[in-house]
């Protein structure tokens, strides 16, 4: 028998630390559904070649074995490493069955094989909402998408998000304008700002055949940023210092309404929630995947996590084509891991119990059961103590466990243990204060 | 790529489906923390050593390996296949954060390799929840534990309940009184009672060595069954007229004391949910495990499900011994499809929302999202139009999500499409009625 210990990279909480998980996630929920989106669950596996196909790191990949049993080449399947790759084989599967924009959220635990370290996880809970048309879809769904999640995360008890924004017909339109025909690779190049510098892409740049005039251009786009339209003047400038393409016309009118989505975004983004959206144009990463708005959201303080939700428009869901949507997922482990490791917030109990009902000795512990019941009636979360033993370790029991009240059957009393304060009451009307009726998640 | 179909005993449900799933754990969660139970989560793999040792089907276990890679003898886990062992490891490793007597729930997804058929799932939510002392724990918690899971399946849109009972204790002192040694053997003799008859159980224990009256004693105990405390005289008649061993003092007390709490059990149960406990003293699945109180419920009607929530009472959480507890465990996936599959119960509708903003022209959606947003900011959960189509479309996309009120942002009116009623509205005051106010389960 193996001693026990915790696996590398698949955590667990305590009672009290579940307590702040599963109110994050019931918060989660609670923003999805105001917005009208319908929760789906989906198998924990899927076959293998539909999740190798649409993995970065197949090797990432958990397949799924038998215990002295070779695996039949049908049954060959592993452990869904996102929730994308099984929602777009649910909406084919059952697209009879749905209708159209179909608005979801999905949040379930995810597997990949990476090697553990800070912040992740070979086992972690995603958060994940979609809107998808059968055909076509409304440019305006791609603000929506991010408004929930704005507020979504707004709800929780995090430090300020800041949601960094661009779109992918704003940088076709300009890099296709400047004479660019390997956007994609482009695109590539401009993700390893960080690592390499603007000298290093522009070496990369020439080097794939961009013009020097178009490399500088690129990077000078880049550098655009504004939590407001304001840098719409600020591309408007930079295209008309630019030599373009004879033909510019088409990537022109591309870009335009790249300008426009992206304004309409981070205007209504900002509506909803103040001082959240910030156009970003050096954000490349996902844009050689995505065809629309893409969104990265990064912790006030805490930008060491990296983007803790991160999404964007897409053409076609499954591989056949159709099903153009837009979504975001939120890495809610990784969230609830600082959230606790950061003493962020903590729960005010463990136990969902708001009374103990003492028992003086056991002949009288129906007594103590009805009193008990009569609580649990009116929703009071109530445990009786499990021995009759002094009411000191019973207060000691209630202390422990974070329960606040102790009801004393004989006496017909209620004492706040923490305060000391003893009254009668009647188990058919007695009400705790609401802040004590539940486990409350307390800030920092 | 594989052609997209549902994996045999994987089952998933329709957005409709999932808010019965949703909600029938939704309301086992209410009950469990009604009566103080904390809830945690464990992660879903466990070593392989501990998995094998633990289960009786060893090829039912889902190992798990990399894509393209040969696992080292380190990382090999499995998936867990119920949560028992999970919650023995989770005990044993976190025993210093828990308050004992600790008292959990936990519901989540295990995975069992099995062929599946009707009820038989490969992966399945299950519930369980469980009292666990350190070193002790008083027998009217196996009371407390039954009463919990009565409640919880009394609150569900399923028919009634019946949970027969039986307690180790009786029985191991009766047979050892009536001169059965292997009382385990003998056990699982008995377990057979339904495949090969009274008169194969019986060649089968004198073939272990039972004398021909003890054997028939033992059948004629499996006969007898109650509803309340009626059991105890016909126990103590047949005792009273079976040949026992010289010395049954102690074995004549173990069964007094197992008479005495299987009493206690039933009438608990009953006082608590009327109609609900039987004791049957047949029962022997499981008594050569648990030590106390075994657990198995059936529902009227759907008996052909087999038990939908079992258990017991058990000395030893952990191989090294200590942590005595109590717990039962509900197959709620089972339990979910059957509720689907004979539509015992549906969804009042498939999607939260219960107003849908229309749309008159694309120019004054942001009026349709303020309406929207001053619903929402009330707990109604509202969508609004995905595009500014003609009026009866807008109901049309309504009617087939379920969505019981379109409101008309241009008039200021709202409009009950299943009646047609239309009356003038202010987004700040009103209020869907209640049944309406999120979707609900609807009986049949």
């Amino acid at each position: 028998m193996a001693r026990v210990r915790p696996l590398s990279g698949f955590p667990e909480w305590t009672p009290a630390e579940r307590v702040v998980e599963a109110q994050l996630i019931e918060s989660l929920r609670e923003t999805f559904r105001l917005h009208g989106f319908a929760e789906i669950e989906t198998r924990a596996v899927e076959p293998l070649d539909r999740l190798a196909g649409k993995s970065d790191a197949a090797k990432e990949i958990y397949t799924l074995g038998r215990l002295g049993a070779e695996p039949d080449a049908e049954s060959k399947v592993g452990l869904h490493f996102d929730l994308t790759v099984p929602f777009a084989r649910y909406v084919e599967e059952f697209q009879h069955a749905l209708a159209f924009p179909f608005k979801r959220f999905q949040i379930q635990k995810v597997w990949r094989g990476e090697r553990p370290q800070e912040g992740r996880y070979r086992e972690f809970y995603q958060a994940d909402i979609d809107v998808v048309g059968r055909d076509t879809l409304p440019a305006h769904l791609e603000v929506e998408v991010a408004v929930v999640m704005a507020r979504a995360l707004a709800a929780l008890p995090v430090p300020a998000a800041t949601m960094r924004v661009n779109n992918r017909r704003l940088v076709e339109g300009f890099y296709r304008g400047v004479g660019i025909d390997d956007v994609a690779g482009a695109l590539r190049s401009v993700d390893k700002l960080d690592k390499i510098g603007p000298d290093g892409v522009r070496v990369e740049l020439t080097g794939k055949g961009v013009s020097a005039s178009a490399a500088d251009a690129v990077l000078e786009l880049a550098r655009i940023s504004a939590p407001d339209a304001g840098f719409v003047a600020a591309v408007e400038d930079l295209w008309a210092t630019t030599p373009t393409i004879d033909d510019v016309a088409e990537p022109q009118a591309e870009l335009r309404e790249g300008l426009a989505q992206l304004v309409a975004l981070v205007e209504g983004v900002n509506a909803a929630v103040p001082d959240t959206a910030v156009a970003d144009l050096r954000i490349a990463r996902g844009l050689d995947y995505y065809t629309g708005s893409v969104y990265e959201t990064f912790l006030a303080g805490h930008e060491d996590l990296g983007s803790i939700c991160s999404g964007g428009r897409y053409d076609s869901l499954v591989a056949g084509g159709g099903f153009p949507g837009v979504g975001m997922s939120i890495g809610v482990s990784r969230l609830v891991s600082r959230v606790i490791g950061a003493n962020l917030a903590r729960a005010s109990r463990a136990v969902p119990s708001a009374v103990l009902v003492a028992v003086t000795d056991e002949s009288t512990r129906p007594a103590s059961n009805a009193i008990a019941d009569a609580l649990r009636a009116r929703g009071i979360a109530t445990e009786v103590a499990p021995a009759a033993a002094k009411f000191g370790k019973q207060i000691q029991y209630a202390d422990r466990r974070g329960i606040p009240f102790v009801w004393f059957a004989d006496s017909g009393e209620v004492k706040d243990i923490r305060s000391g304060d003893q009254v009668a009451a009647d188990p058919a009307s007695w009400e705790p204060p609401a802040e004590d009726a539940r486990p409350r998640i307390v800030t920092s």
